[in-house]
């Protein structure tokens, strides 16, 4: 399938590894030029030099936090009119309801749903005037079935994902568009420092550990980052002009509401 | 019908008018001691006033804005064990997407999303404890219809919206449920404010202003806020225990989705 | 809390016992005269004599399948002009996907989607031309977290949902409103029921079989059948004419999804 | 983008013409053999002609209506172990809800709901065995925003809806996903003749009855089918196996709900 948008331009935050890595990877496989970022030097000038050698696409890096305003506007200095915007950033940890304090509370809330808002402004109005722009932002499955040791993830997600629905209904007539991917347990570093965290915590062995992580899901398996990059790819061609608005979730068929 | 919490005891937050107050006028009548809280004190006391003769209850009187330390310990002070807590603040005005500051979403997040959950540290321990809690969240119809232009409004609701549903799936076993009510178009001050605008910015008399508010709404009415008040009280009874994390909307039926 | 609806007239489709008799003591308790449907003629007649013995309204009775033309008729001869109208009927046996014959199919769609539509269209104009209606229906969870041995209760009783949902935006405007409580697990003869089910099946203890009834219950209990009807009573009360379209879930606060 | 599913095998409900061809065409792109279905010889006979020679996979067509057992045993027998299939049907005309009759519901229901079900019954347990499969419906935008004159249409398919979402939950271990595709306005003869309709009921020209179509959808256009076909073929897709129990809105944005 010809996804139509071989030459164009992506931002991708937080994609220097794990499911940010895997949507750079489709789109720049399918000839899109990549602005790769992440905080950890190393990660993104590997993730760039892969991606430029096995794609022959242009890929930059830009290091750093991407909810800085100095990183976001390196970002834009790297790629100044962007046709593809990918929104994500690690999570936060667990943390239960009554430990949270209001610098946590801070501090995931401006990461996940100040710093998006934020650097979408800077690239809204250029998509709106070129009309085209194809924005996809990382969620988690718990916006749609929160869980209160997560409340850090899913309160500032889904605040953000009200945002964005609202906006996609502005934009929608400039065939710009805004969806949001759902991951519930892929398999990636996450996982893995999950995992790790759990043998500790709960006396278990590493099998034991990653057993349990499928126990939830059921497909059986947990998702590879490869699906998730096709899914983010899908939602960024230019034959998904129609779908806006949208919260498709990737859970191996886990979650339990009919909507 | 019975409620059930005569004597019980309710801090209510932004209830000296409004929708807020017609929540605190329902559960007076009911038999349950409120404390009042306001910015204004002239409504304040005129609430606390007209409710503790109107009803023979206990009032009390807590001026001040809520989402600050001081007037949540001040509210604490007035009744340090609540029964009932109803979470109510002022909405924000209307602000195109891309004049949003960052300052903007600072202060609505703050005062929508994480001064109501500080708040709740203070009160759900105790009452998960006394096995008896009614959390009803004044939140509006758009946090399941997002409009661009309240993004500041429906943002931080539908985050808090999350954690209390999470929260909710927490608290249930104690006997401690949280619900939200959704209003959309009521006869409130906030209405006639809107008129106002509207008569300003479209130069239409304050007839037309009004007519065009029920336009929207399928009932063909604006909700009166005893209405409200009734169902929030519903909501804080009793026999409601087993009725949480529930998102009622009063909306004349306008609401389009089937969920 | 009054209700204002003494004196109303209700319909309450299979109401001699379990949920529908709950609500007809809900109603009756507020003065609606009651029109009781079941098809055991002794439940029936012992409804009717309790209810109008402890109440003191006018309690009729009439025996019978409510998803029969004739039974129908009978209900509206018994009472022409009703302002209130339950609907409800017994569900399905579980069956797996593959075990389902069209016949069932056609038996569970009449009774739980066919049948209470053709009633509906008896009793709307009239509520519509009164400028009063409250409709209430009996669904279930599931119909917001399908589980495929359930297909013969949930796919009707969705397909309902929707249609009550179209109508419900349509009747606002002439104060009729139509609303659905989704219980979750209420301690009535159906669970009584389930219990027995499970012994044999799993041989367990009915002690083990009612405990584990209540595991998958975040509230950690089962709803009391007066829960239930004094929600129903709330949703047909004078004051909830704003509220419309709605699917309230009482499930002990067990739903995952947000909304 | 390879999907991964050349040579796999597809029976396409009512695919001769319309967004279900859409479907056929851009799964037969991808190398999928299709069985193209349809009520009239002509179209099916002239679908699987350009089909054929178009991708040089295998055609079939199979004529008639298949919601009846002869044409479903037809379908099987062109194709005896599909790996793909499309649910598809032609939805009703517009009706009032008191000019729907019972005849009305049971030929809109057997159509949209009973058939599908027996179809499925026929091919999961063999999709199931072979741990592959991909279920694809399309339904409707009205089944998440009801709209009483369509309740032929939105009533059965949301009945559909619950029962495939069940059954998802099932079969996500076997590899084998349910999705449906939630289609508003698309430029198939569907909204021709809809204009035709509305020109003779309103007088209106034919450029207005089109003009018209366009303004609930904030995309400002119509879907065109090919969009429409690749969203199906995506889900279809081998990379798609994590994604299941989902309903995609392509409705140019239009949706105001949040999930």
């Amino acid at each position: 399938m010809d996804l139509g948008i071989a030459k164009r331009h992506a931002i991708l935050l937080a994609s220097s590894r794990g499911l940010g890595r895997a949507c750079a990877e489709s789109l720049a496989r399918e000839g899109v030029n990549v602005v790769i970022n992440g905080r950890t030097a190393d990660d993104v000038h590997r993730a760039v030099d892969e991606i430029a050698s096995r794609y022959k696409v242009d890929a930059k890096g830009v290091v750093g936090d991407s909810s800085t305003i100095e990183v976001q506007e390196q970002l834009i200095a790297a790629c100044d009119s962007p046709d593809i915007v990918l929104l994500n950033g690690e999570g936060p940890s667990p943390k239960m309801f009554q430990d949270i304090t209001e610098n946590d509370l801070h501090e995931s809330i401006e990461r996940a749903l100040t710093a998006p808002l934020m650097f979408l402004q800077r690239v809204v109005p250029g998509m709106c005037e070129r009309k085209f722009g194809r924005i996809v932002a990382i969620s988690s499955a718990m916006v749609k079935s929160p869980n209160s040791a997560m409340s850090l993830s899913h309160g500032p997600r889904l605040g953000l994902t009200g945002v964005l629905k609202g906006l996609s209904k502005d934009l929608a007539k400039f065939n710009v568009t805004i969806n949001q991917l759902l991951p519930e347990r892929f398999d990636t570093y996450r996982q893995e420092q999950m995992a790790q965290i759990v043998m500790q915590i709960r006396g278990v062995t590493y099998e034991e550990a990653r057993a349990d992580q499928i126990k939830s899901i059921k497909a059986g398996r947990l998702g590879k980052p490869e699906e998730f990059g096709d899914a983010c790819a899908f939602l960024c061609s230019a034959q998904a002009g129609y779908i806006s608005g949208q919260n498709l979730q990737l859970d191996g068929g886990s979650y339990e509401g009919v909507f």
